[in-house]
């Protein structure tokens, strides 16, 4: 088989815009490293690494800064690092108890991040986007300054479909059939594409790349926000299933003489691990909201027996569903967040006995169960990563600086 | 960046392997096919596909003829058929009520298959090889002919790891840790290589590529054997797991008041849709096997209530569990292997009305749940799609010919 001369060209052009990806995705994650380290990580040559690096620099997207000598003989290997500036992204979280609006520089860099609180239950469409227009104005006031925005990223307490951020449910909030993507890309006003993903999948994706679980490809994150809701990582990508729709670990069948669900079913998962069964097991009022668990915690600090109990039916269900999820999945890493990370010290034990007595041994003995390191901000960063990701694969036509698209559609 | 003369030829002859390989696949998938077919399918150009054609043509691997003319002008575009003759592989199949072996030549076609039943329960690790190593003998000695055998694969009713095919744990045959890849290979003394995979695994596979699942790459695939296995595929590839273990569909906690399970656990989704309670709630004694089910199916077609009544309960658990699946992963398709396929058109009801109920509307919509169509053998066909995998990846580099392989590895 011959190849052509443009085929050639066109496939070496290729090459080339996967390998300033490869370079922007490695400093993007793991921060600033050496031409050395660059090598190491991304197999290509020192040359093929230098060239690739004057390029982005050039763009103004990374710098590079000899650093302190460390009394090793030699030239130092100087280090590059990403502007945060040169590119940022808006990051939105639609969650069940409030509203988060950030700002995040290419690098995960948090440049700016407003939370306010929502009160529970149904919740006006055109309110929270009114909100969320509102906080990204001021936001980006207090801003000023020559960042670009790139993208946005939204995360909700819903099921959405990906393709074009139609939220089809978000119980939490009342909604059904949402064009979210549609109305905040409206109220934001700011002609950039709107990526909208499900707060669990977020959370995962963070997790995945900045958290608990950095360097594990697979990977279950069971949020614990008022629902329960997971992400699932296999083989370092995202299981969406075919419209986005997968990753409902709340809503497993669990106890079928157990009670009924918010989404119409019986003894979904959520009916036994949720925080309102933690709530009213510990004699207070369910709908009590993070106080509550707050005060869940601090009783069982006390040694408060009712707190502990309340906690280890928890715990005694959250291993059962865990169990059932290591059976299914072979994962290598489980992380806890939300509730469930705060849970972590007191659920532990319980877990680990309920694994031991209901998961396999064989995919048992490979796993591992973590609080996440993110908390409550998981989702937010996550939305922020998906609205970085069209410059993460493929930074050259994205950054749409002229010295790189003149290469790049040549 | 420039690219060197090396790199290009590197690069090129990599090109060429993997378009070898889309070919190959192609043809091993569907069947013969034109070369026009072939351009469509691959995106390769009619000349690139000449000359790849050309290759394996010389290396015996493929043949072209004329079709019959079908009264449209011009010349007939030649039919590609791989020869089925010229690369084979021994397949096998390690089950509750049953041994199997299987010559399947390229293209899929099965050319030798027998199946001899053995006794349930915990068998003898020396025993079963020995029987399918005489199985093997006799199968090759009635097929004496140049027929190449390239590989082994094997299916077993057992979780194991694939790398080096050790079953860590066969309840039903009593099996724990059980190096059988190497046995095996000892036994055949073929000096090929021996793939093991779980046998639900193996039905998913068989399923997709020939079965209910052709052009479905998200799938759940339900074994009924005694127990209950399950291969999941998500994006077209087998959700493994971390170490093979994943897709334990029998052992998710579906009913946690429920009966032990053989795995230790209590109230696993086998505890309520195994052989042996469908068998129990009819009437029978709950060991009958085969026959047993036949009975049941047989009673319930002439409307026996009790039969119809223990195929109601298999199929209310059913349903229940497939909601799960269908949160967990949204799939486009759940295919109802082994029993379940049998038991398909008396559950078929009572699962969709499970599905309304206790699934999301939105992945639930999406879903569609077949029985199976290759009914027992889908395991064994899948373990011979097993066997042939190294060959399909890379034709050039397996099949030895000197022809390819000089300029493989030139």
């Amino acid at each position: 088989m011959t190849v052509g001369r443009e085929e050639i060209g066109q496939r070496s052009e290729t090459v080339r815009r996967a390998n300033l990806s490869a370079i922007v995705r490695e400093l993007h994650a793991r921060g600033p490293q050496t031409r050395s380290a660059l090598v190491n990580r991304t197999g290509l040559t020192r040359s093929a690494i230098r060239g690739l690096i004057g390029e982005l620099a050039a763009a103004g997207l990374v710098s590079e800064a000899s650093p302190q000598r460390l009394g090793t003989p030699g030239r130092p290997s100087p280090l590059v690092s990403l502007d945060p500036d040169s590119a940022s992204v808006l990051a939105i979280e639609i969650s069940v108890d409030s509203l988060a609006v950030a700002i995040v520089g290419l690098g995960g860099v948090v440049i700016e991040l407003t939370r306010v609180d929502r009160p529970r239950g149904d919740a006006s469409v055109n309110e929270v986007v009114g909100v969320v227009a509102k906080l990204t104005r001021d936001a980006r006031s207090r801003r000023r300054s020559s960042r670009r925005l790139i993208g946005v990223g939204a995360a909700i307490v819903g099921v959405v479909r990906r393709t074009d951020g139609m939220v089809s449910i978000a119980p939490n909030l009342g909604w059904r059939n949402v064009p979210l993507g549609a109305r905040l890309s409206d109220a934001l006003g700011l002609s950039l594409p709107v990526s909208i993903a499900n707060d669990a999948d977020l959370g995962a994706l963070a997790e995945h790349r900045r958290g608990a679980a950095v360097g594990v490809d697979d990977l279950v994150f069971i949020s614990g926000e008022v629902g329960v809701g997971g992400g699932l990582l296999v083989d370092g990508k995202p299981l969406d299933g075919i419209a986005g729709y997968a990753g409902e670990l709340g809503h497993m069948s669990i106890n079928p003489n157990g009670a009924e669900c918010r989404c119409g079913s019986v003894g979904c998962w959520e009916t036994e691990i949720g925080e309102d069964v933690l709530l009213r097991l510990a004699g207070h009022p369910d709908d009590l909201g993070l106080r509550g668990v707050d005060e869940v915690l601090r009783a069982a600090s006390e040694n408060d027996p009712v707190a502990l109990a309340a906690i280890d039916h928890v715990g005694h269900w959250l291993g059962l569903g865990i169990a059932s999820l290591i059976n299914l999945l072979n994962p290598r890493l489980v992380v806890l967040g939300g509730r469930f990370a705060r849970l972590h010290p007191y659920v532990g034990p319980v877990v680990e006995a309920e694994l031991d007595r209901r998961a396999l041994a064989a995919p048992r003995d490979l796993v591992r169960v973590v609080p996440s390191t993110l908390g409550v901000d998981a989702p937010l960063l996550g939305a922020a990563e998906l609205a970085f990701e069209p410059l993460l694969a493929d930074p050259a036509l994205w950054l749409g600086r002229r010295d790189l698209m003149e290469r790049a559609s040549a």
